[in-house]
């Protein structure tokens, strides 16, 4: 009997686009630093490297997230909630900037009084973390 | 000039369904308990109510979270990111259970060797949450 070594892909309920939510959490301080979307690519090379890889849904391609700024995020964890249909993964941000805007997450707008104020510091320039475009 | 009340609704982005992903974090532990999603009206109504109310889309209706198992939701405070097409609730689970399941949250498993390994116990019984259905 051969054993189908990707079944672990087949228990995900990718959506009609062949995708899913993909949440970034912070290891030690739980902080929650994105939210990106995986195809079945995504996951198994996400798995296979021990970093983040999403699908683009911009760019309509792999995303290996910190490809361009170097913010890789090492996965220590990959998890799956009750229906099959979001993914959790435990990361180490490096460089401690998950965010393009260069702030820590982004997660960086909070609703107050009926509008969404900023609370959370630039740590880096963009133009530093990606060079001039 | 009249003042938009809904403006902060406007600048969430909606997807081609009118809904964004909403995850439910827990203040004090960091636990992300769970992911569902929002139309405007269950978003308005969350800000509202102080309670998570969440679009069911196998149901078609809204949600308010814990209208049958009583563990709903407090929600503390309702962020959204860069890209504005997440949010992000700070809330209290009352009941401790979050999970349909009857586990503390959702992401019970873990992918371990190939297999997606359970490693969350159950706290309480479906049946006693939900009665006979």
């Amino acid at each position: 009997m051969v054993r189908n070594d990707e079944a672990w892909l087949d228990d995900v309920h990718w959506d009609d686009k062949g995708l899913v939510p993909a949440i970034a959490q912070e290891i030690g301080t739980g902080r929650v630093l994105m939210v990106a979307w995986m195809d079945r690519a995504a996951l198994k090379r996400t798995v296979e490297l021990g970093e983040a890889v999403y699908w683009s849904r911009s760019r309509q391609r792999l995303w290996h997230k910190g490809e361009a700024s170097g913010h890789v995020q090492k996965v220590e964890a990959v998890r799956l909630d009750c229906d099959g249909d979001v993914v959790l993964l435990a990361v180490q941000q490096v460089g401690g900037i998950a965010c393009h805007t260069g702030r820590a997450d982004c997660f960086f707008r909070v609703l107050k009084d009926g509008c969404w104020c900023e609370d959370a510091p630039v740590l880096k320039d963009p133009s530093e973390i990606y060079g001039s475009l």
